[in-house]
Parts: C-alpha cells; sequence; structure tokens
C-alpha cells in the first residue's frame, strides 16, 4: 500500500480521554475512532489487525477440527426464557421490541442459541463429538465503558461450544481448547497464561481464564514465576488423543496461577518464595466445561450406544478478538509508539523514502515495493512528500516491525536502511539483500 | 473435510415454510436455520459460502483501491438526527434505548457514520479521492420478513462510500463502481444486469442497480436482449482512468435496461421488437452518486486548490453478501438441489465411496483426498457408511460442482468416475486423471 493512497489519520496531539496506553495509541495510529459510548468504528489500520487476528483464531480453532459457523447478533428473548437467564442476565444485557412488539436481545453470549440449533439436529452419539464456534458481534451495556477496545460495549469475540457423549469427552474438549488457545496467543506474539478462574454466571466446576501480564491489565493475578517459562511452541499435539491434550493441560496449570477471584494465600504460600509473583493481567480468552446444564433445559438429547437418550455434556470457550488488539499493544509498545509482533502486523514492513521526487530514490521505493510485494508481503510505502522526521513519527507510531529506509545519500554507495522498530538498531545493506532478510523474518509467521 | 467430521444436516422433508427454491435448499441443504423470523444462523456450510462471496467482494474492492474498515452495527440516534433521518426513516429502522436512556439504533445504512469520520479527518484536497467500505451485518425491521436470506431483518451488506472533490471525480467513482461490481457479479457465476433505478430515501440523481434474472425476483424488469450478450470477463481497465471507466458505464448502460419503478413505455418501444423483454430480477446491488447533500448536512468540508472550503460529492454503493447465496441459488439449481457455481462452491469437489471399508476403496479416497489438498483444493468426503443413494442424494442437494465416484469395480479397472454436477455427465478415468481434471478447471477461478 501507498501511503498517499491510504487513509491513515495519525494524530498529532494525544487524545486527553485515554487513560491507557493502548487506547491512547489506537486513537493516534488512526486505528480506531469512537462512534458512542464504547463503541468503535475500526479505520484502515485497526481493522487490518483485526481481519489478522480473526484469521488466526480461525486457523487455529480448524486445526483442531472445530466448525466454523455464524449466529446472528440479534436474539429473541424466548430463547434465553427457556435457560431462565432472561430475568436474571443484568443491565449488561440490551433488550428492546421489535416493531411487532417481541422481546429481542442484541447477544451477549450464545449458549442457548447454539444448544436449541445442536437439540434440533443432533440425535445420536454417532454424530458427536462436535464443537461449533463463531467469531460475531456481541454487546454488552457496561454502565462505564472505557479503556478503548478493552472494556468496549460492542465487541467481537469467538465464542465455541462442545457438544459431547460424556464428562470424559467433554473434558478432553477442554483440554483441547485449552492447547488449540496456547499456540493462537502465541502465534500473536503473546504470553497468556492460564489462571484457574471463577466460573461466574455461565456455572460449572472447570474454568480457567487466560491472562496476558500488563501493568495496565484489571485483575490482580498470583502466581509461580516458573510458569512464564513455558512456552508451547512448535509441538504437534494429536488433539484426537485424550492422554497427549492432558498432558498439555497439566503442564500448563499444575503450577500456582489465580486470579484474585480464585486467589488462595495458603496454597500460594507452597510456592518457593523467590517465585511467588503478583502482577496485573488482562483476561483475553476463559474456556468452561460446565456439564449438563444448558442441554437439560434446551433439550439437546441424543441416543447413546445403549440406546438410552442422554443429555450432551457441553462446554464453552471465548476469546476476546478486538479486546486482543489492545492486550497486544499493552504488551507491546513503548514511548514512541506500538511495536507489533510479526504474527499480526498490519503491513510486513514500511518504506520510508527519505527524498520524494529524486529519481534515484523514487525508483529503487517502487522496485523494493515490487520486490516485497512479489514474495507475498505487503509494504507499506510512505511516499508522501513529507519531512524525514514525520516519517520516522509516523511508522514508530504504528509500529510495523520493520522498515527499510531509502535515501539518494545511501544509494550513493548502493545500500538502504533496515530498522528493527523493537531494538531500534540499523544496518545498512544493498536494496536485495534487505528484501531477502524480511522475506527469512517472515518465513513461517504467516 | 470428511463428512465424518462436519456438521451438515441435511433435511429429508421439504421444509414447509419455503415458499421459493432458495429458501428451500438452503434449509434441505443444511446452510442456514432461522432462529426468529427473518433472522438465521449460518450453519457451516452456509457459513463457507456467505465467507466465500465476502472474499471476492473485498479482492474486488481493493483491487480498484477502495479501502477496508469496520464501523460498529449499532449507532447512535444523535448522528441521524444531523442528517434529519432518524425522523425520516421508518419503522424499518429497529430503534431502542441504552442502559443510560440514549437513543441507539442498529444501523441500516452507514452514509451519516461515515461522513462523520471523513469530516473529522480529511481536511484537504490532497486527500481526495478517498472511498471507504465495509462488509457488515444490518438490520432492516421488515414487516413480512420472507424469502429466506432474500428478504431478512438481519442481513450482511458490502456498503461503500466515495468522496471526491468534484462532480466529475465522484462520477468517475460511480463509474468504477460499475466496472468493479461486474466483475464481482462474474466471478461468482453470476449475470448481473445493471437497470437505471429510482433513488429513493437516499436522494440523488444518478443511480442503478444490479438484478439477476430469475424467476422468483421481486422486481419486474424490462430490457433490451442485447444487453444480456455483453460480458465483463477478463479485461484489465485502467481504474485511474476516467474515460476508460466511463467507456465501460457506456457500454453496459446504452441499451434499455429498467425496474418497473423507472419503466418508460415509450422508450421501451424504440427497441426493436424482436428484443423487447419483460422478466422479474432479483437486486443484488445498487450505485449511487448524490453529490454533497450528507457532506453538507455532516460537515464533510475540504479546503481545495484554490484555497476554498467546499463539501465533498459523494456516493454510496452496496452489495447485499447474505441475499447473494440465495440469488446465487434462485439462478442456479435443478430439482435434485442446488448447482453451485465453481467461483462460490463452498468445497470444490465431493468424493463418495461406494463401499465405505472396503480397503481398496477407502484407501483410494483417502489418496485423492490427500492429492486433491496438497493442490489447495477442498474436497468433501462422504466417509459416512450409508448407502450409495443417500450419498448421491446429498451430493446432488448441497450442489457441489464436481463430483468423483469410487467404487471397488472401477477400481479393478483402474478408474473413478468423474461427474459434472450440472450436465450430469460423468467419465470414467484413472484417479490421478481426475485429480489433474480437477485441478485444471479450477485453475484461475480462486
Amino acid at each position: 500500500m501507498r501511503l498517499s493512497r491510504y487513509f491513515l489519520p495519525v494524530l498529532k496531539e494525544t487524545p486527553r480521554e485515554a487513560q491507557i496506553v493502548s487506547h491512547r495509541y489506537m486513537l493516534q495510529a488512526g486505528m480506531i475512532r469512537q462512534s458512542s459510548a464504547g463503541i468503535y468504528s475500526w479505520l484502515p489500520l485497526g481493522f487490518k489487525v483485526l481481519k489478522r487476528l480473526e484469521q488466526i483464531v480461525h486457523e487455529e480453532q480448524q486445526r483442531v477440527g472445530h466448525l466454523p459457523m455464524l449466529m446472528p447478533t440479534i436474539q429473541s428473548g424466548d430463547l434465553w426464557k427457556q435457560s431462565g437467564r432472561h430475568n436474571s442476565y443484568g443491565p449488561e444485557m440490551l433488550r428492546f421490541h421489535d416493531r411487532h412488539g417481541r422481546e429481542m436481545l442484541y447477544g451477549p453470549t450464545n449458549e442457548e442459541m447454539i444448544t436449541e440449533i445442536v437439540a434440533a439436529y443432533v440425535k445420536s452419539y454417532r454424530d458427536l463429538p462436535l464443537t461449533l464456534y463463531h467469531i460475531q458481534w456481541k454487546f454488552r451495556d457496561e454502565r462505564r465503558p472505557r479503556f478503548g477496545v478493552m472494556r468496549g460495549r460492542e465487541f467481537y469475540m469467538k465464542d465455541g461450544y462442545n457438544f459431547d457423549l460424556s464428562k470424559e469427552a467433554a473434558l478432553h474438549a477442554y483440554n483441547r481448547h485449552l492447547v488449540s488457545y496456547l499456540r493462537t496467543y502465541e502465534r500473536m506474539g503473546l504470553q497468556a497464561i492460564p489462571m484457574r478462574a471463577d466460573s461466574g454466571p455461565i456455572g460449572g466446576d472447570y474454568t480457567h481464564e487466560f491472562l496476558v501480564l500488563a501493568d495496565t491489565g484489571e485483575s490482580e493475578v498470583f502466581y509461580d514465576s516458573a510458569i512464564t517459562d513455558l512456552t508451547f511452541g512448535d509441538r504437534a499435539v494429536d488433539v484426537d488423543d485424550y492422554t497427549a491434550c492432558q498432558a498439555v493441560m497439566d503442564e500448563f496449570t499444575s503450577r500456582y496461577a489465580r486470579t484474585d477471584e480464585t486467589h488462595d494465600e495458603a496454597l500460594f504460600n507452597e510456592v518457593p518464595e523467590d517465585r511467588r509473583r503478583s502482577a496485573r493481567g488482562i483476561e483475553v480468552g476463559q474456556i468452561f466445561y460446565f456439564g449438563t446444564e444448558y442441554s437439560e433445559k434446551m433439550g439437546a438429547i441424543v441416543q447413546n450406544e445403549d440406546g438410552k437418550q442422554v443429555p450432551l455434556h457441553m462446554g464453552s470457550h471465548g476469546i476476546g478478538v478486538s479486546r486482543l488488539v489492545g492486550a497486544i499493544i499493552e504488551a507491546s509498545h513503548d514511548d514512541k509508539g506500538i511495536i507489533w509482533p510479526e504474527g499480526v502486523t498490519p503491513f510486513h514492513c514500511g518504506i520510508v523514502n527519505l527524498k520524494q521526487g529524486d529519481e534515484a530514490a523514487d525508483a529503487e521505493c517502487d522496485k523494493l515495493y515490487d520486490s516485497l510485494s512479489a514474495l507475498g508481503l505487503e509494504p507499506l510505502y510512505d511516499d508522501r512528500d513529507e519531512r524525514a522526521g514525520a516519517k520516522f513519527g509516523t511508522m514508530d507510531m504504528i509500529g510495523l516491525p520493520w522498515r527499510i529506509t531509502v535515501g539518494p545519500r545511501g544509494l550513493k554507495n548502493g545500500v538502504v536502511e533496515l530498522t528493527s522498530r523493537r531494538t531500534g538498531e540499523s544496518e545498512e545493506l544493498p536494496p536485495e539483500q534487505a528484501v531477502a532478510r524480511i522475506a527469512e523474518i517472515y518465513q513461517g509467521v504467516a
């Protein structure tokens, strides 16, 4: 993309309404614009990151066999009366009447709707196991929306639901989700720690939250520092293998890690003192197993191998996709702006032309642009007639991990400059080598 | 995808509520499930087609330089008071109050919101031309929703907005949209004819609707049959070239083609009698140029080259993405089910194993599956232990354009059967040749 043809309204002033860095930088970098309290438009740069995260979530869900679908945003109130949550769900649920006076609501979550669908079609153990998910806009009418997309009212979420014949099979689905989530977050450049959580209004005995450590996190967390040494990496886990998935669950949850809601001081004190940590964390996902509660209420009953009618064992599993954009920025930025991890960056690298209009510099930038594009990479070329300082400032704010700087002086020596946004380190090298280096960096990232 | 692991609830009975074939087949093929009147869940097969159409729209929009973004579904009533449409928009607009009593609505369209955004950031002619678009769920509270996704209440739509300095530039954007839409529909296997339309509540002098001819269409249309000979094909049109885009507009709109709303009997009678046609059509898109109306009301004013403050010239342009799923089925089906055009099919081909459990047949199916997948194609393998008739019935209903049938008898002679869903014609050939043929068919389609 050439910046002269893009819509990237980078703000010079610091937005006063933003209390945390991700909110401030998303506004300054021209990623979002607030349209009402807690409701945002995603401008092209922000939308690109959001789509990238959505893509990673889709890929990792489908890698473990979960099936994508899409439920509508608007639900009927009747559906929620069947589960009993129409009354119990608080004022966060946006309720209204349609033109015929029917009670409707903007879905804050989809347990009722998905269970009704599965109840309608799934009649036999032969149709199981089944995990369906969707990535859809949700609405929660927060009393005090704040922190930008981190606690908005309209937000984008992946929610998935497993349907299994037995508790054992459903707990395997629970473990499989943990495996898949660990990989998902790592691809986004995040360390998200599974922590034992409180089950809240959804109910159930088993639940873990995934928390990213960040000073601005809404939760206080307590953990054994040994847990931060764990990485999922490139493991090939057979997701049909109960034992293999259980082993990953055990490895990542056997050390102490809890939010303040479930924190147990006595247990925490059993952690060696030099490994006890307390910090702030941002919740970016949660998994639940809640048994047969919804399937009994909504009639999700199947015939088992013995010909008996049994209710399905269920769980639900969420990843906050729009919130993750903020969480990644909270975890990865400096005082100049955002620093995107390679896995989620909106453009693979920036090209800065130090002297727009200089024949050699223009030609070299065009050539770099074409070479990178031919390799399937997407550069953002700042081809505006602006001072170098303004161009660098824009690139630093929007946080592309790599920048190639092209100027007449370097070109006389046959070199351009390749700069890492994270370290700030620069290296002079011939243009084709810069392209090769960037290609190498992104090998295996997409 | 192996059918044993998929969620494809094909119905045996004909759904009684469906009045038109696309609605009936989408229900029968397990593509959608109604959750309330005019509101649908997209089951995995339906979701896959919807995403495919969305992908084509994104690619074709970006090919001509339009920038993707995303506006929220919920809008503030205040925004619509600025344009004066809060009162004039009828009961189709779903209105409600949030927990603080503020007037909100579920967006039926986005002229106000996008103009507010552009007004906030675009101050100079140097930032133009600019066309932003999004693909987002909309809600229109139809009094009598029907015809499935063809006239639903919650629907998925691409709406794009151009902002230009002059009427001339905005009319070029109008022409460019026509060019891009022609290509978009053809990639979906549709002939969508641009017809002069009525501008309705959005206002403006210039507007064309795109109509697909189908007996179940809601509009009566009148046209010169010569127009159906036109195809856009593989032309490389320079979309920055005003003259080139105008030539395409002229070519595709110079012959008589109007909906009943703008039909002019006298003009129609000038068409040679043997070329006069009247038929039914389904509207799948519309383009508008409406001048400075919204930019004046919402303050989208820029400084022009002479330093003067001038309001922007705008247009808006829509493609009904969810409705297109129905329109394609209306245009492409037979009495056994759907027939997907190659450009939008949810799976590239089906594999039917005539004798599940037969060692040779199972092995050959696995091999075909792997060979096709390795080529980047996505087969749907019916690996269920079902009768051949049931497997063929499912494949015919869901409408994959190609099917490979594998059975022990054919394998003894070293052949499988390749069948076209459209013609019903079959050919016996060695498995590797069947794979090569399918690869050839899809060359250049994706």
